[in-house]
């Protein structure tokens, strides 16, 4: 049996000097590892409490999007803001230098009140916060996070009242 | 029954003036919706004859990851520079206004030799393109060109000797 960690290999110094980069998408490219991953995921405790799933760009897109495949869940795009037409709702966050903000289409939101996030990864957690922030705010209920991959040593979970679960803890 | 196109709203002079831009993120909110289109590019030859489908950051990752785990196919990330790490191939295209360059890392082709890429859109089918030029350098064969929606008055598909499809042509 092939472990998920076998398939996610670390780039040291990557984008930056003093970044361990872990690169995830190279799961996607082992249809079993993914398959299992996915459906592992999509029987997640978080994905079933909710009725839509929030994936974060870029790379959460691809998690999220098989899950609300298999799921048949709808799912809903964070993205940078300037990608998504329409009325939006913003919410700033704090990077390690600098700021950045996240959008989702405020008429997406509207017909749910419970909402699972779903990203690739958790380092710090700062944009998942600012996801989270952003429906708390609309008056929304987030069941979980549900990530690929955690940095243990980054204490991302500590940010988040609600259930965080991911599927390799490094 | 209800058509792909109710759910591919048009937002004008977005995301600047004079550009009608297809929210095609639109369709993965509606589970019924997103898995018929889904079947169907999944049961597409472009994609039966390729080994690996090559996604195009980022709303092609939305549609490629779906079809990827419906088909059990590897999926390869084409991306802006400085996303992937390790040793990457690149081309350049032109946009309306300058230019642009895709990032593929190399090593994910090694093990294949035809290729469908899967995108949301095709405009122009400058970024397709790239892509495609960049596999053809590389000594790979493309099986076709896989999209959502695609914008007839653009003749993007002009630019294509290889098979094009899209489930809906506006």
């Amino acid at each position: 049996m092939r472990k998920l960690s076998e398939f996610i290999p670390t780039y040291n110094d990557f984008p930056r000097k003093g970044i361990s980069f872990k690169d995830v998408l190279q799961v996607v490219q082992e249809p079993e590892i993914f398959r299992d991953l996915i459906l592992k995921m999509s029987s997640n405790q978080i994905i079933k409490d909710s009725e839509a799933i929030i994936s974060i760009d870029a790379r959460g897109f691809i998690f999220g999007s098989a899950i609300a495949f298999q799921t048949s869940k709808p799912m809903i795009c964070a993205r940078k803001p300037g990608k998504l037409p329409g009325l939006i709702i913003e919410q700033n966050y704090e990077l390690e230098y600098g700021e950045n903000t996240i959008s989702i289409q405020k008429k997406a939101l509207k017909n749910y009140n419970n909402f699972s996030i779903v990203d690739d990864l958790i380092a710090t957690g700062g944009t998942a916060k600012s996801v989270s922030d952003l429906l708390v705010k609309e008056g929304k209920n987030v069941t979980g996070l549900l990530t690929v991959v955690e940095l243990n040593n980054l204490k991302g979970r500590d940010k988040f009242k609600f259930p965080v679960h991911s599927e390799l803890r490094i």
